[in-house]
């Protein structure tokens, strides 16, 4: 393997645009190209703005069962972390100019905007070549159906690693806890530091949060090679399948199919009951949703999801929709709303699920299926 | 199209099997043919004995809204059937010997075997030449782990058609019901001969048998063209998912989607309330299946469902047992017990599924997952 350095990731773009793995964009006069990729060990996510490289964050692997996968896995003590449900971004300043980076590398005009909003940015002036790593996330967010139960609007922002630009791999946890200090940065719930054989105090962790509706964990290890995994709770299988029913035929059908077998093997490991309640909540997550979209379509002839979000510059609203359109082939983008209020543009758009328009339209016309 | 017929059957099938599409077989001496697959307008599931041809059983469309399916498809009045959850069977004699065939055109050692047991067999003495289609479905079966609701032991057997050999398609439907009466045949239930506008009629019809668990209709136009059409009720969806969770991984994803999509559909359209019954069925169908296969898997290492059904004759069972290990290169057949009771060989035996049992092997002992 090559020492995968900003030297590297720089020597691979001229190959990379060759072979249409890396997309050139410009965002309010800021050039760049983004690796839409992995590519040759660089990670897909990975931002080149002139000389200056921001890499990709890195995939972090699942486990699927707890007590196997901290066993198979962690050979030291390890940190474990809450895993928000929202949206990844790196944070970082690129010729004065602050940037939020989406996990594709795409400048995400949404979060760029609200930054003054969501952190302190002192540690850009102090720090310009630190790159924050951080989810966003909250009902008001431009890309998910789904957000934590404990942010009721809005959006907010939640610290989880810190990158220096040219290079890949994090500062190491002890470094990054220091700088969220001495930053007053909003970090993700930090919840303590494990050992790997303490699987009974996780496991009553990991249903806390899972009582708590909460996504899960990321665990990382207090170590050079710097391990991590993510494991989820049971009930966030439920959340995902609820945000994602309406939309059953534009996701692959393995996404539902792999958060039942995660919520069947958390409540198998955690010897859970199967509760009525378990129960309807997951009946009623696949259910509600399909309702919900074929009520859409009698009544608008689509099947569409709504989505709203606020900026400061009204701009910024206009490049999102811009980028939302042009992201994906399949899905259409309404502007339903974009007016002021409190001080912000507020933003209102729906998403158009084709696939199941068109199926629901042919079904409800009483086509003939031979399945 | 070329005119379908015997003759027609006969000369193509030098080149079905040049490319694969018959295949031969042999059952306890008599050899035939059958096509595996649609082929040159002759349907899967046709069998060739020398120059006799028993026609495949035609695919029946679905409609997924019975108010616009009847509308869009329905010129002249119909009869609805109740269609039943079981296995299609074509039965006739052939040089002497009473054979029943499966959808694909095997002679089926299970229902050959238990046909005296099944139904009256006077009509093959005084029609030779006649064939007999049939849904045989309860608990007790070979195939299926799902039996409608009214069978509580053994399987029975249901006449929903008439054919004649080296014709395809089917009596017309007085001409059957004639037939049925004459030799007192066990049909499916008919409910009643409705004109197309009848769709209150029919509404109260299918949500009666949705309140039952049953599976749904067939509905068979009255008309030289005998237009048909099948509809099934919101509960088999579900009596679908709940026989199928353990077996997530061999079936198509569609097949899950497909059945999430009828039965919200169906409670669409007949503004059913969607009741905490309905969601707690539908979330148990999913866990309880995956459950009992993390179970099945801890205790045994593979994941399986067993299967038992009865046999006048020893050799059928082994014959049976040969079909089912040769009909599929992904699913493991383990013979549990063949043993003599009351009368009968009682065969057990254990379908295992591989990608489950070794997605769960995999995941239960800590894989971690990229997804």
């Amino acid at each position: 393997m090559p020492a995968v350095d900003a030297a590297y990731a720089l020597s691979r773009l001229p190959e990379a645009q060759r072979q249409g793995r890396a997309q050139r964009k410009t965002f309010k006069g800021l050039d760049y190209w983004h690796y839409t990729d992995d590519f040759q060990h660089i990670p897909r996510g990975t931002a080149v703005f002139g000389e200056t490289v921001v890499f990709g964050y890195p995939h972090i692997g699942r486990v699927f069962a707890l007590e196997a996968g901290i066993r198979a896995h962690f050979r030291a003590p390890f940190w474990a972390e809450e895993k928000i449900n929202g949206y990844n971004v790196r944070i970082t300043q690129i010729q004065g100019q602050l940037v939020a980076l989406t996990r594709g590398g795409f400048v995400c005009p949404f979060t760029t905007d609200r930054l003054a909003d969501l952190m302190p940015l002192e540690i850009f002036q102090k720090e310009p070549r630190q790159v924050v790593c951080a989810e966003v996330a909250g009902p008001d967010n431009p890309y998910l159906e789904s957000s934590p139960p404990f942010i009721s609007k809005d959006v907010k922002l939640f610290v989880f690693d810190l990158m220096t630009q040219g290079q890949p791999g994090f500062l190491p946890a002890r470094a990054k806890q220091a700088q969220i200090k001495r930053f007053d940065l909003p970090a993700v719930p930090l919840y303590g530091y494990f050992q790997p054989d303490q699987i009974e105090d996780l496991r009553a962790l990991i249903l806390k949060l899972h009582e708590e509706w909460r996504e899960g964990l990321v665990l990382k290890e207090d170590s050079p090679r710097d391990h991590r995994a993510k494991y989820v709770t049971g009930h966030s299988n439920i959340d995902d399948i609820r945000a994602s029913s309406d939309n059953l035929l534009e996701l692959p059908p393995e996404y539902f199919i792999n958060r039942l077998l995660r919520l069947a093997l958390f409540v198998e490991e955690h010897a859970l009951p199967a509760t009525s309640e378990l129960k309807q909540a997951l009946g009623g997550a696949f259910l509600d949703g399909l309702r919900a979209a074929m009520q859409c379509y009698r009544a608008t002839h689509h099947v569409s999801t709504r989505f709203r979000c606020r900026f400061r510059h009204k701009e910024n609203a206009e490049l999102l929709l811009d980028h939302l359109r042009h992201a994906s082939r399949h899905v259409q983008i309404l502007l339903r709303d974009l007016r002021r209020e409190d001080g912000y543009w507020q933003l209102e758009f729906e998403r158009v699920y084709p696939a199941l328009t068109g199926m629901l339209g042919d079904l409800l016309a009483g086509k003939m299926v031979y399945d």
